[in-house]
């Protein structure tokens, strides 16, 4: 790295997602000279505490960008869409953890474990995938190395927080309406989310599938580069707070083993592989809370199938889900000169 | 029927399963002249309301069984293995709930909407299938009529109950501890369940499933009758109180599209089709609790393989998951004279 130090905009500075990019950013030790949180007027106008000293936060305007190195953008669709290419227009690199670019052919869609080079020469507006996909490829990228990928069955075990704070306090204001007898105010989700599930995740296409299962269907295709994997995915809330899990059922188009899954999952980048089941080592959201890693386990031969594996992926979706898996974009920029 | 009462016997009468079959006998009216609720010494004693009357808890003993017509088992395996065969020699037809007898090749495993016929001529001790299985093969019955089933994936959402009284409780006093802002106890489940989910039902086998997973792949294949289907399970605890819920992935051997799937599931016997996703119309475990049906809905084609189809499937684990089946199994008795 060059010892450069970049100024850095965090759009959406105030939403889960833009609250754990800025924590992570310091964590991380990301080279930010400084750091300008951005929100929407209403959001606008307090302050939030980067590396220790108080930044206030500027309301987002067309000409936010000027002499902004790196945009980090969280806020929804509408916004990167209307935001991302004045950013890129004042010469910002933007990686956008908002739908609104994933599935342009023009624009990379990058989980630095996975396919790094996607990331091309002389990126502007860089997608950030969505959570669920990421944690998928990222424990599913040395297994298409070793063997191919035919056709992956998954089914999601999706934390609150993904819908944003709104939704962590509802299932919290649940849990005390209920706990005090009081009926639970339901506004977030369309039903009840304590104590419940809810097969539903973004709005309903006309196949029956729903947003997020598509993205899993297309993102993991994309990013793969590889548009004959089959994909067949069932997206559901629960009542978790942090930490998405997924089981996971791959037909691989080689034969590979359990022991040589685990073996080459152990070894790679991102991955935590904790599968101990008889002395209860396997993922849970609660212990993969907070962390950077994608946690797998239970992998074990599928044998319903020629060259079936199946395997329990947890990882935190505000984390590696969203926030780290951002910043890993842009540490990739610079050490690729990019930035 | 012919209007005869019955001498029955429920072992396991003061547990979670024990309690619900006493109400189910009662709701739908099974000719019930005498009701035994029989439970361990520790347990015995009490009184328990049936038909707006106490009735006494005995203690199980091995001549518990003198002049029972009938005894609905519940109370572990150990138990099962012990004093089925012993009421079945006092003359006593045994519908057991535990997984005693289930791969018996000798015991009939019956779910009355699927193979009623397995009951045969002159039945002993019929095995009740595990609460995941019954509700996962009510849902795939006319499928399988249909077309045929080659292969199912399935990841199941269960939900404490299925533990037992101590798992409510342990899930109630976590979220109480959590509120409080103590260390939740964890005593029932080796990890918190609380906002938090566990790959993991059952003990784990030496390929890496757990004994509930395998519970799912064999009781499948002896109710069907069909050896050759494939089955891929992974079971998974969730904080949810009544409701187990199910993504069911399943190749049929000859096509039969959603439209069609969804006409069969309308029309079959135990099944209510909740499925109208864009007017938010789906199962959740939350709507099935404490009812007596099987919800199918997110009826959709998988794209990813041929002749592809996917679903979710929620019933109430302690209902159709244990004690009514078991009540329909005994009805099944008297409409065949069996009794």
């Amino acid at each position: 790295m060059s010892g450069e130090q970049y100024r850095v905009a965090v759009v959406g500075a105030t939403g889960a997602v833009g609250n754990r990019m800025m924590e992570v950013l310091e964590e991380r030790r990301f080279p930010v000279g400084e750091l300008k949180p951005l929100a929407s007027a209403r959001s606008a106008g307090g302050k939030l505490s980067f590396a220790g000293r108080p930044v206030p936060v500027e309301e987002l305007k067309e000409d936010s960008f000027e002499g902004v190195r790196l945009a980090l953008f969280s806020a929804g669709a509408g916004v990167s869409r209307r935001f991302a290419p004045l950013a890129a227009q004042a010469g910002c690199v933007v990686v956008d953890n908002s739908s609104a670019f994933r599935m342009d052919p023009e624009k990379p869609l990058v989980v630095p474990e996975v396919n790094p080079d996607a990331v091309g020469r002389r990126p502007t507006i860089i997608a950030n995938p969505n959570c669920s996909t990421i944690q998928m490829v990222v424990a599913l990228k040395p297994l298409y190395d070793a063997a191919g990928i035919r056709r992956i069955v998954v089914t999601t075990f999706q934390a609150v927080s993904g819908t944003g704070k709104r939704a962590v306090h509802e299932l919290e204001s649940q849990v005390k309406d209920l706990e005090a007898g009081r009926e639970p105010v339901v506004q977030v989700y369309p039903f009840q989310i304590a104590f419940n599930c809810l097969p539903h995740i973004g709005s309903f296409l006309e196949d029956g599938y729903t947003e997020e299962e598509m993205k899993m269907v297309n993102e993991t295709r994309k990013i793969f580069g590889d548009p004959d994997i089959g994909v067949c995915a069932t997206t559901v809330r629960v009542p978790v707070y942090y930490g998405h899990s997924e089981s996971v059922t791959v037909e691989t188009r080689r034969p590979l083993s359990p022991e040589k899954a685990r073996e080459l999952l152990a070894a790679a980048p991102g991955v935590t592989v904790v599968d101990d089941p008889s002395n209860l080592r396997y993922p849970t959201p609660l212990m993969a809370a907070h962390k950077d890693d994608t946690f797998v386990g239970r992998i074990r031969k599928d044998p319903s199938v020629e060259n079936g594996l199946t395997l329990w992926v947890v990882s935190d979706n505000i984390r590696k889900g969203a926030a780290t898996n951002a910043v890993q974009i842009a540490e990739l920029l610079v050490e690729r000169g990019l930035l």
